[in-house]
Protein backbone atom coordinates (compact mmCIF):
# COMPACT_ATOMS: atom_id res chain seq x y z
CA UNK A 1 0.00 0.00 0.00
CA UNK A 2 1.31 3.83 -1.08
CA UNK A 3 1.68 5.84 1.78
CA UNK A 4 -0.59 9.23 1.13
CA UNK A 5 -3.08 11.26 2.82
CA UNK A 6 -6.26 10.23 2.20
CA UNK A 7 -8.76 11.99 3.95
CA UNK A 8 -10.38 14.64 1.66
CA UNK A 9 -10.67 17.07 4.52
CA UNK A 10 -7.10 17.13 5.71
CA UNK A 11 -5.59 17.14 2.25
CA UNK A 12 -7.97 20.33 1.79
CA UNK A 13 -6.76 21.66 4.94
CA UNK A 14 -2.99 21.11 4.06
CA UNK A 15 -3.64 22.45 0.70
CA UNK A 16 -5.13 25.90 2.07
CA UNK A 17 -2.04 26.02 4.39
CA UNK A 18 0.69 25.26 2.02
CA UNK A 19 -1.30 28.02 0.08
CA UNK A 20 -1.52 30.69 2.33
CA UNK A 21 2.04 30.20 3.81
CA UNK A 22 3.51 30.44 0.33
CA UNK A 23 1.36 33.43 -1.79
CA UNK A 24 1.69 36.86 -1.46
CA UNK A 25 -1.05 37.74 -0.23
CA UNK A 26 -0.71 40.94 1.73
CA UNK A 27 -1.29 43.52 -1.45
CA UNK A 28 -5.54 41.94 -1.92
CA UNK A 29 -8.53 42.80 -0.19
CA UNK A 30 -9.63 40.08 2.08
CA UNK A 31 -12.32 38.55 0.30
CA UNK A 32 -10.26 38.87 -3.48
CA UNK A 33 -7.58 36.75 -1.42
CA UNK A 34 -10.40 33.91 -0.69
CA UNK A 35 -10.92 33.84 -3.81
CA UNK A 36 -7.04 33.75 -5.08
CA UNK A 37 -6.41 30.68 -2.14
CA UNK A 38 -9.36 28.07 -4.09
CA UNK A 39 -7.85 29.56 -7.54
CA UNK A 40 -4.57 28.84 -6.72
CA UNK A 41 -5.59 25.55 -5.09
CA UNK A 42 -7.12 24.94 -9.01
CA UNK A 43 -3.66 25.15 -10.80
CA UNK A 44 -1.00 24.62 -8.30
CA UNK A 45 0.88 27.96 -8.71
CA UNK A 46 1.45 30.29 -6.03
CA UNK A 47 2.32 33.35 -8.37
CA UNK A 48 -0.69 33.41 -9.91
CA UNK A 49 -1.20 36.42 -7.01
CA UNK A 50 1.59 38.63 -9.34
CA UNK A 51 -1.14 38.25 -12.59
CA UNK A 52 -4.22 39.06 -10.80
CA UNK A 53 -6.22 42.38 -11.37
CA UNK A 54 -9.54 43.31 -9.47
CA UNK A 55 -12.21 45.99 -9.15
CA UNK A 56 -12.43 46.36 -5.18
CA UNK A 57 -16.18 45.61 -5.11
CA UNK A 58 -16.06 42.90 -7.35
CA UNK A 59 -16.32 39.59 -4.81
CA UNK A 60 -19.34 41.62 -2.69
CA UNK A 61 -21.08 42.21 -6.09
CA UNK A 62 -20.80 38.84 -7.55
CA UNK A 63 -21.76 37.12 -4.06
CA UNK A 64 -24.57 40.16 -3.87
CA UNK A 65 -26.08 39.08 -7.43
CA UNK A 66 -26.14 34.63 -6.40
CA UNK A 67 -27.72 35.66 -3.66
CA UNK A 68 -30.24 37.28 -5.63
CA UNK A 69 -30.39 34.45 -7.43
CA UNK A 70 -28.32 35.45 -10.93
CA UNK A 71 -27.35 33.14 -13.36
CA UNK A 72 -23.69 32.16 -13.91
CA UNK A 73 -22.87 32.49 -17.76
CA UNK A 74 -20.17 30.42 -18.60
CA UNK A 75 -18.57 30.43 -22.08
CA UNK A 76 -17.15 27.04 -21.87
CA UNK A 77 -19.26 23.15 -20.64
CA UNK A 78 -15.77 22.82 -18.37
CA UNK A 79 -16.34 26.18 -16.58
CA UNK A 80 -19.64 25.13 -16.19
CA UNK A 81 -18.62 21.32 -15.20
CA UNK A 82 -16.49 22.72 -12.74
CA UNK A 83 -18.71 25.01 -10.85
CA UNK A 84 -20.50 22.98 -7.17
CA UNK A 85 -24.21 23.15 -7.65
CA UNK A 86 -24.14 22.86 -3.63
CA UNK A 87 -22.06 26.07 -3.16
CA UNK A 88 -24.49 28.16 -5.08
CA UNK A 89 -26.71 30.17 -2.37
CA UNK A 90 -29.80 30.47 -4.32
CA UNK A 91 -29.83 27.24 -6.96
CA UNK A 92 -28.86 29.42 -9.27
CA UNK A 93 -28.84 28.52 -13.08
CA UNK A 94 -25.40 27.55 -14.14
CA UNK A 95 -25.44 28.34 -18.35
CA UNK A 96 -23.46 27.96 -20.90
CA UNK A 97 -24.88 28.51 -24.93
CA UNK A 98 -21.99 26.91 -26.75
CA UNK A 99 -23.47 23.58 -27.46
CA UNK A 100 -26.91 25.19 -28.69
CA UNK A 101 -27.79 23.94 -32.06
CA UNK A 102 -28.36 28.05 -32.96
CA UNK A 103 -24.74 28.83 -32.37
CA UNK A 104 -22.86 27.21 -35.62
CA UNK A 105 -25.07 29.51 -37.65
CA UNK A 106 -24.76 32.57 -35.57
CA UNK A 107 -20.66 32.13 -35.47
CA UNK A 108 -21.07 32.07 -39.72
CA UNK A 109 -23.56 34.98 -39.81
CA UNK A 110 -21.42 37.11 -37.43
CA UNK A 111 -18.20 36.53 -38.87
CA UNK A 112 -16.93 35.37 -35.38
CA UNK A 113 -16.16 32.19 -33.49
CA UNK A 114 -18.59 29.79 -32.00
CA UNK A 115 -17.19 30.33 -28.37
CA UNK A 116 -18.50 34.55 -29.55
CA UNK A 117 -21.32 33.80 -31.26
CA UNK A 118 -23.03 31.77 -28.16
CA UNK A 119 -23.16 34.97 -26.23
CA UNK A 120 -25.64 36.07 -28.39
CA UNK A 121 -28.00 34.10 -26.73
CA UNK A 122 -27.67 35.47 -23.20
CA UNK A 123 -28.74 38.88 -24.19
CA UNK A 124 -32.04 38.07 -22.34
CA UNK A 125 -29.72 37.13 -18.85
CA UNK A 126 -26.83 39.67 -19.62
CA UNK A 127 -28.12 42.09 -16.83
CA UNK A 128 -27.15 41.42 -12.91
CA UNK A 129 -25.68 38.15 -14.02
CA UNK A 130 -22.32 36.85 -13.05
CA UNK A 131 -20.45 36.11 -16.12
CA UNK A 132 -17.30 33.32 -15.85
CA UNK A 133 -15.33 33.14 -18.90
CA UNK A 134 -12.59 30.86 -18.65
CA UNK A 135 -11.32 29.54 -21.86
CA UNK A 136 -12.34 31.75 -24.99
CA UNK A 137 -10.68 35.29 -25.93
CA UNK A 138 -13.02 36.33 -28.50
CA UNK A 139 -15.92 35.70 -25.74
CA UNK A 140 -14.21 37.76 -23.44
CA UNK A 141 -13.77 40.40 -26.30
CA UNK A 142 -17.41 40.10 -27.64
CA UNK A 143 -19.13 40.22 -24.12
CA UNK A 144 -17.50 43.97 -23.93
CA UNK A 145 -18.75 44.67 -27.15
CA UNK A 146 -22.55 43.68 -26.42
CA UNK A 147 -21.62 45.57 -23.06
CA UNK A 148 -20.95 48.80 -24.72
CA UNK A 149 -23.64 48.02 -27.09
CA UNK A 150 -25.67 48.76 -24.31
CA UNK A 151 -27.30 44.81 -24.14
CA UNK A 152 -27.15 44.58 -20.44
CA UNK A 153 -24.66 45.11 -17.13
CA UNK A 154 -23.37 41.50 -15.58
CA UNK A 155 -22.99 42.09 -11.59
CA UNK A 156 -19.36 41.31 -12.03
CA UNK A 157 -17.15 39.61 -14.84
CA UNK A 158 -14.94 36.95 -13.72
CA UNK A 159 -12.67 37.09 -17.25
CA UNK A 160 -9.62 34.40 -17.54
CA UNK A 161 -9.78 33.28 -20.41
CA UNK A 162 -5.95 31.54 -21.79
CA UNK A 163 -3.33 31.35 -24.01
CA UNK A 164 -1.53 32.87 -26.72
CA UNK A 165 -3.99 34.91 -29.39
CA UNK A 166 -5.96 37.77 -27.64
CA UNK A 167 -6.13 36.67 -24.00
CA UNK A 168 -4.09 39.13 -22.45
CA UNK A 169 -5.29 41.77 -24.85
CA UNK A 170 -8.77 40.50 -23.90
CA UNK A 171 -8.25 40.82 -20.38
CA UNK A 172 -6.35 44.09 -20.42
CA UNK A 173 -9.48 45.28 -22.36
CA UNK A 174 -12.02 44.13 -19.49
CA UNK A 175 -9.47 45.59 -16.50
CA UNK A 176 -10.07 49.32 -19.02
CA UNK A 177 -13.31 49.10 -20.05
CA UNK A 178 -15.08 52.41 -19.94
CA UNK A 179 -18.56 51.13 -18.40
CA UNK A 180 -16.30 50.27 -15.16
CA UNK A 181 -17.63 46.58 -15.05
CA UNK A 182 -16.60 44.89 -11.37
CA UNK A 183 -13.92 42.66 -12.58
CA UNK A 184 -11.78 40.09 -11.21
CA UNK A 185 -8.77 38.77 -14.14
CA UNK A 186 -5.98 36.63 -14.38
CA UNK A 187 -2.94 39.08 -16.21
CA UNK A 188 -1.00 37.33 -19.52
CA UNK A 189 -1.88 34.34 -21.02
CA UNK A 190 -2.59 32.03 -17.67
CA UNK A 191 -6.03 31.31 -17.10
CA UNK A 192 -9.03 28.33 -17.99
CA UNK A 193 -11.91 26.89 -16.81
CA UNK A 194 -10.72 25.40 -13.61
CA UNK A 195 -9.07 28.80 -11.98
CA UNK A 196 -12.40 30.16 -13.24
CA UNK A 197 -14.72 27.68 -11.83
CA UNK A 198 -12.91 27.61 -8.81
CA UNK A 199 -13.26 31.33 -8.73
CA UNK A 200 -17.00 31.07 -8.97
CA UNK A 201 -17.07 28.27 -6.17
CA UNK A 202 -14.91 30.41 -3.72
CA UNK A 203 -17.26 33.49 -4.61
CA UNK A 204 -19.90 31.28 -3.85
CA UNK A 205 -19.79 29.92 -0.28
CA UNK A 206 -17.64 31.24 2.07
CA UNK A 207 -17.20 27.23 3.31
CA UNK A 208 -13.49 25.80 2.42
CA UNK B 1 -15.66 47.69 -32.12
CA UNK B 2 -12.96 46.25 -30.68
CA UNK B 3 -9.89 44.85 -33.02
CA UNK B 4 -9.26 41.37 -32.67
CA UNK B 5 -9.20 37.37 -34.46
CA UNK B 6 -12.64 36.38 -34.89
CA UNK B 7 -11.36 33.56 -37.06
CA UNK B 8 -11.27 30.67 -34.84
CA UNK B 9 -8.98 28.51 -37.64
CA UNK B 10 -6.56 31.26 -38.23
CA UNK B 11 -6.55 31.75 -34.04
CA UNK B 12 -5.65 27.99 -33.77
CA UNK B 13 -2.98 28.31 -36.15
CA UNK B 14 -1.28 31.96 -34.74
CA UNK B 15 -1.44 30.23 -31.50
CA UNK B 16 0.01 26.86 -32.45
CA UNK B 17 2.69 28.62 -34.31
CA UNK B 18 3.53 31.07 -31.27
CA UNK B 19 4.09 27.34 -28.93
CA UNK B 20 6.12 26.30 -31.64
CA UNK B 21 8.59 29.05 -31.54
CA UNK B 22 8.63 29.67 -28.17
CA UNK B 23 8.80 25.83 -26.21
CA UNK B 24 11.48 24.16 -26.33
CA UNK B 25 10.54 20.83 -28.21
CA UNK B 26 13.93 19.88 -29.37
CA UNK B 27 13.97 17.33 -26.40
CA UNK B 28 10.87 15.13 -27.11
CA UNK B 29 9.57 12.62 -29.43
CA UNK B 30 7.63 13.43 -32.25
CA UNK B 31 4.39 12.20 -31.07
CA UNK B 32 4.62 13.57 -27.40
CA UNK B 33 5.57 17.02 -28.69
CA UNK B 34 2.33 17.20 -31.00
CA UNK B 35 0.50 15.98 -27.16
CA UNK B 36 2.83 18.85 -25.73
CA UNK B 37 1.18 21.44 -27.92
CA UNK B 38 -2.06 21.12 -26.93
CA UNK B 39 -1.48 20.78 -23.67
CA UNK B 40 0.33 23.97 -23.39
CA UNK B 41 -2.39 25.52 -25.41
CA UNK B 42 -4.97 24.63 -22.63
CA UNK B 43 -2.86 26.40 -19.77
CA UNK B 44 -0.78 29.47 -21.84
CA UNK B 45 2.57 27.96 -20.40
CA UNK B 46 5.39 27.28 -23.11
CA UNK B 47 7.58 26.57 -19.96
CA UNK B 48 5.23 23.61 -19.18
CA UNK B 49 7.65 21.16 -21.55
CA UNK B 50 10.42 21.31 -18.58
CA UNK B 51 7.92 19.41 -16.43
CA UNK B 52 6.59 16.59 -19.17
CA UNK B 53 7.96 13.09 -18.02
CA UNK B 54 6.86 10.46 -20.66
CA UNK B 55 7.33 6.65 -21.37
CA UNK B 56 8.71 6.65 -25.12
CA UNK B 57 5.37 4.60 -26.11
CA UNK B 58 3.12 6.44 -24.66
CA UNK B 59 1.25 8.07 -27.29
CA UNK B 60 1.59 5.34 -29.70
CA UNK B 61 -0.33 2.79 -26.80
CA UNK B 62 -3.12 5.45 -25.77
CA UNK B 63 -4.10 6.27 -29.52
CA UNK B 64 -4.12 2.32 -30.52
CA UNK B 65 -6.27 1.32 -27.87
CA UNK B 66 -8.28 4.39 -28.64
CA UNK B 67 -8.76 3.39 -32.02
CA UNK B 68 -9.80 -0.30 -30.83
CA UNK B 69 -12.46 1.14 -28.63
CA UNK B 70 -11.15 1.73 -25.47
CA UNK B 71 -12.69 3.57 -23.46
CA UNK B 72 -11.34 6.82 -21.99
CA UNK B 73 -11.69 7.18 -17.56
CA UNK B 74 -11.52 9.97 -16.19
CA UNK B 75 -11.12 11.20 -12.33
CA UNK B 76 -13.56 14.20 -12.74
CA UNK B 77 -16.18 15.24 -14.75
CA UNK B 78 -14.33 18.90 -15.77
CA UNK B 79 -11.71 16.48 -17.70
CA UNK B 80 -14.76 14.14 -19.44
CA UNK B 81 -16.41 17.39 -20.28
CA UNK B 82 -13.09 18.71 -22.22
CA UNK B 83 -12.53 15.69 -24.28
CA UNK B 84 -13.78 16.82 -27.64
CA UNK B 85 -16.11 13.60 -28.27
CA UNK B 86 -15.86 14.42 -32.40
CA UNK B 87 -12.11 13.58 -32.10
CA UNK B 88 -12.48 10.11 -30.75
CA UNK B 89 -11.61 7.77 -33.80
CA UNK B 90 -14.59 4.75 -32.32
CA UNK B 91 -17.23 6.99 -30.92
CA UNK B 92 -15.65 5.69 -27.14
CA UNK B 93 -16.98 6.21 -24.03
CA UNK B 94 -15.32 8.77 -22.03
CA UNK B 95 -16.21 7.69 -18.38
CA UNK B 96 -16.31 9.75 -14.96
CA UNK B 97 -17.96 7.84 -11.88
CA UNK B 98 -17.20 9.82 -9.33
CA UNK B 99 -20.85 11.39 -9.43
CA UNK B 100 -22.27 7.51 -9.07
CA UNK B 101 -24.90 7.74 -6.02
CA UNK B 102 -23.05 4.90 -4.78
CA UNK B 103 -19.12 6.42 -4.38
CA UNK B 104 -19.73 8.18 -0.44
CA UNK B 105 -20.16 4.98 0.76
CA UNK B 106 -17.53 3.35 -1.02
CA UNK B 107 -15.39 6.29 0.25
CA UNK B 108 -16.66 5.95 3.36
CA UNK B 109 -16.03 2.22 3.84
CA UNK B 110 -12.59 2.24 1.97
CA UNK B 111 -11.16 5.51 4.40
CA UNK B 112 -10.32 7.55 1.21
CA UNK B 113 -11.52 10.58 -1.31
CA UNK B 114 -14.18 9.86 -3.11
CA UNK B 115 -12.04 10.32 -6.18
CA UNK B 116 -10.05 7.63 -5.40
CA UNK B 117 -13.38 5.44 -4.43
CA UNK B 118 -15.11 6.18 -7.59
CA UNK B 119 -11.70 3.49 -9.24
CA UNK B 120 -13.70 0.64 -7.73
CA UNK B 121 -16.45 1.29 -10.72
CA UNK B 122 -13.77 1.59 -13.15
CA UNK B 123 -12.05 -2.35 -12.22
CA UNK B 124 -14.53 -4.42 -15.28
CA UNK B 125 -12.74 -1.42 -17.82
CA UNK B 126 -9.71 -0.72 -16.75
CA UNK B 127 -7.71 -3.34 -18.81
CA UNK B 128 -6.43 -1.69 -22.01
CA UNK B 129 -7.76 1.35 -21.21
CA UNK B 130 -6.96 4.78 -21.61
CA UNK B 131 -6.67 6.42 -18.37
CA UNK B 132 -7.03 10.38 -17.66
CA UNK B 133 -6.53 12.04 -14.35
CA UNK B 134 -5.98 15.60 -14.41
CA UNK B 135 -7.95 16.51 -10.89
CA UNK B 136 -7.18 14.46 -7.42
CA UNK B 137 -3.56 12.47 -6.87
CA UNK B 138 -5.51 10.17 -4.49
CA UNK B 139 -7.08 8.65 -7.56
CA UNK B 140 -3.83 8.34 -9.19
CA UNK B 141 -2.31 6.73 -6.26
CA UNK B 142 -5.07 4.48 -5.95
CA UNK B 143 -5.14 3.84 -9.54
CA UNK B 144 -1.24 2.49 -8.75
CA UNK B 145 -2.59 0.34 -5.72
CA UNK B 146 -5.01 -1.74 -8.04
CA UNK B 147 -2.70 -2.02 -10.95
CA UNK B 148 -0.33 -3.31 -8.67
CA UNK B 149 -2.86 -5.57 -7.30
CA UNK B 150 -3.70 -7.10 -10.23
CA UNK B 151 -6.85 -5.21 -11.43
CA UNK B 152 -6.10 -4.65 -14.62
CA UNK B 153 -3.63 -2.93 -16.88
CA UNK B 154 -4.43 0.33 -18.53
CA UNK B 155 -3.27 1.31 -22.34
CA UNK B 156 -1.92 4.38 -21.32
CA UNK B 157 -2.08 6.77 -17.95
CA UNK B 158 -2.21 10.51 -18.88
CA UNK B 159 -1.26 11.16 -14.80
CA UNK B 160 -1.54 15.04 -14.80
CA UNK B 161 -3.44 15.86 -11.24
CA UNK B 162 -3.01 19.35 -9.79
CA UNK B 163 -1.92 20.62 -6.35
CA UNK B 164 -0.13 21.00 -2.90
CA UNK B 165 -0.52 17.81 -0.83
CA UNK B 166 0.24 14.37 -3.34
CA UNK B 167 0.18 15.71 -6.78
CA UNK B 168 3.92 15.23 -7.66
CA UNK B 169 4.42 12.32 -5.39
CA UNK B 170 1.32 10.40 -7.40
CA UNK B 171 3.07 11.59 -10.40
CA UNK B 172 6.60 10.21 -9.43
CA UNK B 173 5.04 7.30 -8.29
CA UNK B 174 3.19 6.74 -11.59
CA UNK B 175 6.76 6.99 -13.46
CA UNK B 176 8.24 4.76 -11.49
CA UNK B 177 5.52 2.51 -10.86
CA UNK B 178 7.53 -1.33 -10.99
CA UNK B 179 4.91 -2.28 -13.55
CA UNK B 180 6.11 0.15 -16.13
CA UNK B 181 2.85 1.38 -17.41
CA UNK B 182 2.80 3.73 -20.19
CA UNK B 183 2.39 7.42 -18.81
CA UNK B 184 2.67 10.89 -19.83
CA UNK B 185 3.00 13.09 -16.97
CA UNK B 186 3.25 17.21 -15.81
CA UNK B 187 5.75 16.68 -12.92
CA UNK B 188 5.49 18.71 -9.71
CA UNK B 189 2.37 20.45 -9.03
CA UNK B 190 1.06 22.03 -12.27
CA UNK B 191 -1.97 20.05 -13.69
CA UNK B 192 -5.31 20.27 -14.46
CA UNK B 193 -8.33 18.92 -15.99
CA UNK B 194 -8.08 21.42 -18.99
CA UNK B 195 -4.37 20.19 -19.94
CA UNK B 196 -5.07 16.08 -19.09
CA UNK B 197 -8.39 16.69 -21.74
CA UNK B 198 -6.41 18.39 -24.30
CA UNK B 199 -3.67 15.71 -24.17
CA UNK B 200 -6.57 13.32 -24.95
CA UNK B 201 -7.42 14.94 -27.66
CA UNK B 202 -4.25 15.49 -29.26
CA UNK B 203 -4.05 11.96 -29.16
CA UNK B 204 -7.42 11.13 -29.93
CA UNK B 205 -6.30 13.13 -33.50
CA UNK B 206 -4.21 14.29 -35.13
CA UNK B 207 -6.47 17.34 -36.60
CA UNK B 208 -5.12 20.52 -35.59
Amino acid sequence: MIDYVRDGAEIYRRSFATIRAEADLGGLPEDVARVAVRMIHACGMVDLVADLGWSPGVVASARAALDAGAPVLCDAMMVASGVTRRRLPAANDVVCTLGDPRVPELAERLGTTRSAAALELWRDRLEGSVVAIGNAPTALFRLLEMVGEGAGRPAAVLGVPVGFIGAAESKQALAEHPAGLEYLVVHGRRGGSAMTAAAVNAIASEEE
